[in-house]
């Protein structure tokens, strides 16, 4: 297996490599905790195309993606239904609470799901969940309670970075930058 | 007490122990300094998700939160209603002396009033309150005259960093982060 | 010949050297791979003036450019006809076979053509064309298969970096960077 | 004298009290040369408001300030009427020409006039200046041609780091630094 991800130790990409279902806050993950507003309260976010471009490719090897965020936001409703996520839960106040209904309802353990989140209230997740990561620009408490700490901040492809991770873990990324390297049109 | 934050020595420690009040500037505190317009003069403004989400929790500990700007801006004013700022004042040409009014309403002394600011006209306030604060991309003459300069630049969290400071000097972030990573769903 | 790009060796100068047609993606190489949305799905997108600047004289000095996506956005096409690309295709998912046959009416082959991508489906084109570039920022198993990685991220000005080393290359660039800065007015 | 900007020499401090008007490009000094547009062509933009709060107080100490664009942009005229800039001219495609009619009619010597640029275009003048200067993140072969390279990037406070570095050297700038750190109301 060939390695990209330098903070991705043999330790981290065996859990990775259990991971049926990636769950992930929004802000600050999903995006650089940017929110935007003009005069007339509109909300605007900014995500990152990198983050979106892998969801189908993980949705083809069986791997559910979903969305658990604390804030209730028809900007990231949008993004979530556009992006075909498995699921996605707005103005959670206990995510934690959340994810054991979803879990329980998709026949998933804690040990097969992976969380990506940056604040103090992703942290009844992140301690329990089978993989734990947060973006370069989590908290401080957040980052050394994670398995992984990405080496991008939110909105920089956090998602992505991840997404990778599992899928390296599990030799499914290798075999798509190859074939893909080799000039098939 | 656990320590998150490598600049806050025990000096600075201490002095953050006395706050009851967090004051701070918007421009370049809460946002990164950017005024975004369109071609309609529309204002648009991006503020951090991080330095909104400590807001309650400070509250909850009774330190009280407000806003003084030198702008008038509608999308910042929404954003403090949003948010729940004890007070925020807009268009403020002489920051010091409504400070100053404040400060006697609330009964509360220039020692135990934390401020944030990163530019010339914060400075009266700066010299003045017991725990004086500035982003990392502030102007050089404010950084060198603050207690605490934020690993952060300006709408990256420098609010939230310098409340977990308050926070953390208080003893009331680690019980928290420890509550929070001990899987009470 | 004065030598501007620290990471650009003999051996890219010399691809550089048969370039007559650079073709870009978009997302992550004219853009930071930022999308902008609002509560009513209107969609921003951040451009950068310096990428711009440089098409009219790139075509003066007869070398063409184009754009490939595989996204489909309104902004990306006005953004596309305001700057004169030569051609411009959206919502592309086979960007390789979209090439082939651009080439083929153009008259031009592979290694006369250069191509910035910066993710997986970026690929096929990158491993087949004379000369292949990246962003700082792209993917890690992108970057390791391209000649000349930007020393800018996405966004940045990406483009304009490859198209002042293909001028350079050429011995296009000191002149007119000699002759703008000999005050003629 | 006290000293902020680590890169102003003594040269360059010699060349910056002789100043007596200070034109800056927009694109890529004023912003960080980015462009947004929405679906509907509608163009958004993003200063900084450090620059804009210097110039109330160059103009109090008898520089000017003026603006030169390539571009022709509404809103960027809109944030020029808001600054007070003495002058401001949009679209000009010989910006040398330009400035030399300016200086004629306002009998100010190339030598009393400093100008920001970061692009190709603004090299007829950057060469003829008395004070040339441009952003952290500009062209390489416009870095260097000019006198002072910013410790910021296009959009970070460019403006405002030469207009200090201007009163600097003219002494005006420690006075009120120290008047207003005096707690005076």
């Amino acid at each position: 297996m060939k390695h990209y991800l330098k903070g991705a130790t043999t330790e981290i990409l065996e859990k990775a490599q259990n991971i049926k279902l990636l769950v992930t806050d929004v802000d600050g993950v999903l995006t650089d905790g940017g929110i935007i507003y003009d005069d007339n309260r509109v909300e605007y976010k900014q995500f990152n195309v990198k983050d979106g471009q892998i969801v189908e490719y993980l949705k083809r090897n069986n791997i559910k993606v979903g969305v658990i965020s604390g804030r209730n936001s028809m900007v990231v409703k949008n993004r979530c239904e556009d992006l075909g996520f498995d699921f996605h839960y707005h103005g959670i106040e206990e995510k934690s609470l959340k994810l054991e209904g979803v879990l329980l309802k998709m026949g998933i353990g804690y040990e097969e799901c992976a969380y990506i989140g940056d604040d103090l209230w992703d942290l009844p997740i992140l301690s329990r969940v089978g993989l734990s990561a947060a973006p370069k620009d989590a908290l401080p408490y957040v980052k050394e309670r994670v398995d992984f700490v990405s080496s991008l901040g939110g909105g920089k492809g956090v998602f992505r970075e991840v997404s990778d991770l599992i899928l390296m873990s599990k030799g499914l990324l290798d075999p798509i930058v190859e074939q893909l390297s080799q000039n098939n049109i």
